[in-house]
């Protein structure tokens, strides 16, 4: 394999006169129904990846395609899969694909085979979560746990939390969830305060993440609710477990109930798929609906495999993500999901790729002089069509847009007004708005007048079920590691957000 | 007064020609002790804006004194508070300042005296308030209430929701709060059937909020709690209130318990200060912490009247915003508040700035040729550090952050954990930021180095109390007034989230 810089390529030349050439994409033109049916791409869990409002011809596709082929992308995936030292900087292994399947070589570090060490963890957890699930483990108190919190920040937050919000309504409607579960990630002591004030602190079960066992703001949380425990009269080892490393002070330590283990191949943003989520989500809604989710991320992974471009929705999103950032100088991307179990996906979003990729020095340490990882933020819709998509559609710059969207609700609780439901006036909604985005609107009055030229992508499915979130999951997953190898930099460390710590103890 | 596009000023000359030989702002050597003791300035609320870590100088600070006098932002201020037409596309004044005080002369409509409108209001909502939190108004099934449920989207829902987050934990700490506020706002079913299903419904009051009377959203999602309190034998007219405009078909409507007014003059994202964020506050809290929270804002409006711009927070911070955003060419801020209880202020933010000045015309409707607002985004510090903040540090692109942070905590229960409490950690954290984004660490190796020059300007107080809030509240709608008028656009309207409906009924 090489490892050259974006802008040695001779794609990226191709690419720099394509767009110099490009002129105004002719939105208007290009989406008619044929487009439409032509741009798809079918994904895993049964969602479609449409691209037929992107700013794209079929000239720069095959450019896009040229670039995957000459940056060798997967080559790079599958070596990362087979173990390969693509964590250059942490001269790490990069393995969460490996919790979810096993698409490469078997994976061997120290004569201990991976893959097999993260099937036994999820077994272990898993049957431990059915054990709590079904009473047979109880609190000090002697009550079964109705509730579980957990104790982590950054990977050990954002991912799980975001995940346990996009399935906790579909738990509930198919009768799979037991457990509530709540979070604590802040250090501000309000947060730990008001999550503890609210909880039945004797039918709790708290999960203390942390892989290095010394992250501060997990450590001083868990102090703070070992406290409320033992005021209550409470055996905290009763209640509470650890996920963290084996090798951490967390490991085998007779202060909690029980300890299940990740590793160093992980980073915290790509966890969710390890026992990091796998806890958490198995606690709450039952170790099958972990399984279908995890089924869902694999079948991703398989379909991330494929060469053509056109048939592979996790590189294509990455292809063209960089036709806009580096091509088209758009520095950020807004993701508008049409789904408010997807409310803190975005958030999940933001750190996946603004962590992995806001780099400035390629994976061997030399800055780079062309653009990495942009700016992602988002909220849902049809909420953020009352707020900020004002400057989406007639700001004085473009913002490219990542819709995602269901055909059918999750709660299957709906209202009939004006002879339609709700789940249909949001998806009319979503519909609408990808059209003006692109086509704009035509008025008089250039106050109304929608300029158009606003690209987007949609994800859509029928429901979102745990299968199509682990699917959704991976994509980005996906998409942002061959955004990492087209820029040559190492999207699997994160010295920006470890360095910059309080020098002396506070 | 003279309305003239930002780019015919000569102010814009001089600045622009600044910035082309201002070069690389030297933080390192600016970020002193007597540069921090200088570079601050007194909010209302007891708050302080600092900007020593932005990049500017004695001289900018003159050419921005220069353009505030020139873009006569004091005086287009004061007009706005006399009551003349500032929102020029729909040809209405605008009026939310007098919604928490009288600073301009009366403001007459019709006969109507609009301040005495918005008193009025404003008592009869108080009194309403404490008649339910005193059990004297009941829920038909004759049990007081516990819970309110405001039903309302954009304006009608961030703002409110953001400050009933804010003020939460300090109300519970100071026994003030009575009532659990929930908001439902997504026309995805899914949103309103997982708040009702948690809900008391015969111990909870719904807010409708609605100026028009005719937001798809909000009425499709009253009708879907209706049908819930009918299917639990609840009468519904015992169990909602109306917050509308007086010619709405909401108002005077027997189907409510009670209505009150607001009208055109406010804009929804500017309506947190009016009956829209009142009746919840007021109903969540008591009427008292609601009258701190506008006595704050009351004392920021009168403060931006300033004219020396070292004095005027919101008219300093608009300026600076203005100088990196369209001489530095920074094309995004970020909102990062170190306090849980504004985890939800970002989007507020993030509407009010973004739907305000996301404008592509001038206020008469001529294309403007230089940006105007920028993406704003964010999330709580620290949790931000173990995510996105990667990006921030290390990432191609510089992004100009706005921190807020307080010295002590809301519920004052705290855990010490190596020599320190959790507050104090926070505040470490957030000092230990501002340098690194500025200064940045030297590394000898490059994947470690951070390159700082990244500009930051902080508001900090002793305490998230209402009166903090009100003036924070009041600071970024002043901010972002200022910045419309620089721009020479109406921050007032919002067509770009009014048109791009369902063209036809879903």
């Amino acid at each position: 394999m090489n490892f050259i810089n974006f802008d040695k390529t001779s794609a990226y030349g191709e690419l720099q006169k394509a767009a110099a050439a490009f002129g105004n994409f002719d939105f208007s033109g290009n989406l008619t129904a044929s487009r439409v049916e032509k741009c798809r791409c079918d994904m895993a869990g049964g969602l479609v990846y449409s691209w037929a409002a992107k700013a794209a011809d079929e000239k720069i596709l095959a450019l896009l395609q040229n670039l995957s082929n000459e940056q060798e992308l997967l080559a790079k995936y599958k070596a990362l899969l087979d173990g390969e030292i693509m964590n250059t900087g942490e001269k790490r292994k990069v393995l969460h694909h490996l919790s979810r399947g096993e698409l490469g070589k078997p994976v061997i570090e120290n004569g201990k085979n991976i893959g097999e060490f993260y099937r036994s963890e999820l077994e272990r957890f898993s049957a431990f979560a059915r054990k709590v699930r079904s009473g047979e483990i109880q609190g000090s108190a002697g009550k079964p746990f109705s509730a579980v919190a957990q104790i982590g920040i950054g990977g050990s937050d954002l991912g799980p939390r975001a995940l346990y919000l996009a399935l906790e309504n579909w738990a509930e409607a198919e009768h799979k969830q037991t457990l509530k579960a709540h979070f604590i990630s802040n250090v501000d002591p309000d947060d730990a305060a008001a999550v503890c004030a609210a909880l039945p602190l004797d039918e709790t079960l708290f999960i203390l993440v942390s892989k290095s066992g010394t992250t501060q703001e997990t450590l001083a949380n868990e102090l703070f609710v070992k406290d409320k425990l033992a005021k209550a009269g409470l055996d905290s080892a009763k209640h509470m477990i650890a996920v963290t490393s084996e090798t951490s002070p967390l490991a085998r330590n007779p202060a909690y109930l029980d300890s299940f283990y990740i590793d160093d191949f992980i980073g915290g943003r790509y966890s969710s798929s390890s026992a990091v989520g796998g806890c958490v989500l198995s606690l709450a809604f039952g170790p099958e609906v972990f399984a279908g989710f995890l089924a869902g991320a694999a079948d991703a992974d398989k379909l991330a495999l494929e060469q053509d471009i056109t048939k592979n929705a996790a590189l294509l999103d990455a292809l063209l993500g960089v036709w806009e950032r580096n091509f088209l100088g758009y520095p950020y991307t807004a993701v508008l999901p049409y789904s408010q179990a997807l409310s803190r996906f975005p958030a999940h979003l933001q750190q996946l790729d603004m962590e992995s990729n806001g780099k400035r020095v390629n994976r061997t340490g030399q800055p780079v002089d062309y653009s990495t990882g942009p700016v992602v933020f988002g909220e849902p819709g049809t909420n953020g069509q009352h707020s900020f998509y004002q400057l989406l559609h007639q700001g004085t710059d473009i913002v490219p847009i990542q819709f995602i969207g269901f055909i059918e609700s999750q709660r299957r609780d709906d209202v009939t007004v004006d002879n339609s439901d709700s789940q249909t006036k949001l998806k009319a909604n979503l519909a609408a708005q990808i059209t003006a985005f692109a086509k704009g609107q035509k008025n008089e009055n250039p106050n109304k007048d929608f300029p158009g030229g606003r690209p987007s992508s949609l994800i859509y499915g029928k429901r979102l079920d745990p299968r199509a979130l682990g699917s959704l999951l991976a994509h980005f997953e996906n998409k942002v590691m061959f955004q990492g190898f087209i820029w040559n930099i190492n999207s699997f460390d994160q010295e920006g957000v470890q360095q910059a710590k309080p020098r002396t103890p506070p």
